[in-house]
């Protein structure tokens, strides 16, 4: 059986191997993108893969790992191996050590695959180094421009040349490093970084989209006043007009979220030169909204920007709001869906079809048209990007066995 | 007439001088208290004196200029001449200014004043420096403790070791400096610091009470999770928590200001690790309700800290609050307050009698039982401790009668 053959000791071995490498004194992780430890966790993994696959590194890093480099269609699985700062031992590792091990249980039961599986491990997923995500991903499929080439590090180290730095030499950008014609199918398993799966107690989530934000920089502008001198009736309070701003985005998200996909949300606030003596005349948030709906959000987007509007102005303060990010949400592929629902029905493994809350690489596949799907098993108490981070030896096996019937079962037929 | 003696040029002149005294390259002011520049200051206005006037620095660097040392009783006048960091001209400045014209004034009319005056000029005023304020006056009058002496400033240098540095040997703390037996009366001019005056059209702000403040450092502590994972209703969010306690604070302050002296504010709000794609799991804040009513400041509180919890147990976040200082109010002597409104009445001048928001040099003399009185001058804008601190020559000249003709009414008999 299948099933027997899935090693979850070995990924989690392998687990324990990588988080060494960039390991923190608090048992985080540390391996940023175009660093040695990443280039390090790479040549671990390639380390492990038996003699006859065949490993190849593309023009920005990203390997590429199978069996039948020839064949005409092959099905990619994979994720990326950089991490935050200080970050946990599984988020992008675990969805290259599932993938590893689903390929290694695939070639030995009798079934052969209809498209022959690749393992794919992407560079700089995440924008902790140069403020730019699915690089890797974005640049082995011809998405990335010449501008964010240029985005810098903390120590103003261009992406391009923290790239050739680290041994390579992108080409042609607009040009995919893989013939897309070959990719039957893109599949990636994550953690999920939020508290879905944890709290509703499923060890697998499907999912149906991604989500993408709109997002702005507001600040708002009052009166510096003495706490002790100035009347309640004579403020213009930085810091109670944001206020009432803040729970506006709370309360039209939470409306909203009744009537489709949505979340909004002010994950800071600053009041500059603030005091415990004064009344506060100038306080700055950002507002992250996301959905996997672009209408919709637009909508909750309005009703945002009028409400901010209604409260400076009956408040008397004055209200820039600046734009930041505005991105597409990203649907995947229905057959891909259907197929991963079904397998996991049939596995009677707990699941559910969910949106997913940040940005993968998946979502750069679907994008130039590769049916692509992903999965998620559970993060414990919704702790990610955070040395705690944790997922379940249960979710970890069944996500492995879903990858493996996956690759079994072959791409969606066109 | 006394009006014609009382020259506004003349004070504007000391102004400019003593501007240039630990001015900062943006037009401010940086005279910490015991520096040599506090120093300079106050030899500064000490040569501006007539030979006969007899000047005593007491064992903590205050000076009392009279021209009358052994007068029964002596009708104190006067501020300070410390500053903030990078504060205006005119805090503390403007009271030691117009002290000196008016009692100048005096001297130059027929009439003998009841009880000759003094002027004062006290160290340390601001708590810039030491985190402790009313420092002089309060060691003048054997109020400080030897816990407030050990103060440190940011260099580590302790308040009593700064005092010894700049020349002076405090002895028994507890011992007044001066024999409170001969102070008939104390009178501060001041910039109001608030914008009630400026926006109220009155030159003249006469000093009922003093508020003073109950301070809390507020913690709430909810859940950190990806803000574009974590759906609306599976949220603990610090930041919309605390956003919806500050408007507590606001709301309660606002109502209880029709009822009575209030003020409550939230001057300062920090999200501890926020980030634009998280949901916040920290935030502090600080709360400030002042009011010259200690009773009704303790419904108050009680109001606020009951609505912090309602909102802590409704969202399920946790909330700690801090208890950092509880001071008491201090009403002023009725008879200065009726005598000072009397001779603005008589002096045509606008005027109003109302609360000081912040602490002065003059509430310390009223708790030790000295009849005391203070005046406000309009802060224009309501701005203080900033370079653009201003007020009008129209308030000076009526700030400097005012104080000149209460001298001359003398203090109020016992």
């Amino acid at each position: 059986m299948l099933t027997d053959r899935i090693d979850t000791d070995r990924i989690e071995r392998r687990l324990e191997d990588l988080w060494e490498i960039g390991r923190t004194d608090g048992g985080g992780v540390t391996r940023l993108a175009y660093t040695q430890e990443e280039e390090r966790a790479i040549e671990y993994v390639v380390d492990e893969l038996d003699d006859d696959v065949t490993v190849r590194t593309d023009s920005i890093g990203n390997v590429f790992a199978t069996r039948e480099p020839d064949a005409e269609q092959s099905f990619f699985v994979g994720s990326h191996l950089d991490s935050v700062y200080n970050g946990g031992k599984l988020d992008g590792t675990l969805g290259v050590l599932t993938a590893l091990e689903a390929i290694e249980t695939v070639e030995q039961v009798d079934e052969t695959p209809p498209a022959p599986p690749t393992l794919a491990i992407f560079r700089c997923e995440e924008s902790s180094r140069f403020g730019q995500h699915t690089v890797g991903s974005r640049g082995a499929l011809g998405l990335l421009t010449v501008e964010e080439f240029s985005a810098v590090d903390e120590q103003n180290v261009p992406l391009w040349q923290a790239i050739q730095q680290a041994g390579f030499q992108p080409e042609n950008l607009s040009e995919p490093t893989i013939d897309l014609d070959r990719v039957g199918a893109f599949l990636e398993l994550h953690i999920e970084q939020g508290r879905v799966l944890d709290e509703t107690d499923n060890d697998l989530g499907l999912v149906s989209s991604i989500r993408a934000p709109v997002r702005y920089h507001v600040t708002v502008e009052g009166d510096e006043d003495h706490s002790g001198a100035t009347p309640m009736t004579m403020r213009r309070d930085a810091v109670t007009a944001a206020s009432e701003m803040i729970l506006s985005v709370e309360r039209i998200g939470r409306e909203a979220h009744d009537d489709g996909d949505v979340v909004a949300t002010v994950g800071d606030v600053t009041a500059h030169d603030g005091a415990i003596n004064k009344v506060c005349g100038s306080v700055s948030f950002p507002i992250d909204v996301r959905s996997n709906d672009v209408d919709f959000r637009d909508r909750v987007e309005e009703d945002v920007l009028a409400d901010l509007e209604d409260v400076a102005t009956r408040r008397d303060v004055s209200l820039e709001t600046e734009l930041l990010d505005r991105s597409d949400p990203v649907e995947l592929d229905g057959r891909m869906i259907e197929s991963l629902d079904g397998i996991a029905e049939s596995m009677d493994a707990s699941h559910r079809v969910m949106a997913s809350g940040g940005g993968h690489d998946a979502m750069n596949f679907q994008h130039v048209g590769v049916p692509t799907g992903m999965v998620f098993v559970p993060s414990i108490d919704g702790i990610s990007h955070n040395p705690k981070e944790e997922t379940t030896t249960d979710a970890i096996a069944a996500g492995t066995e879903l990858l493996a019937r996956a690759i079994l079962e072959g791409p969606p037929s066109a």
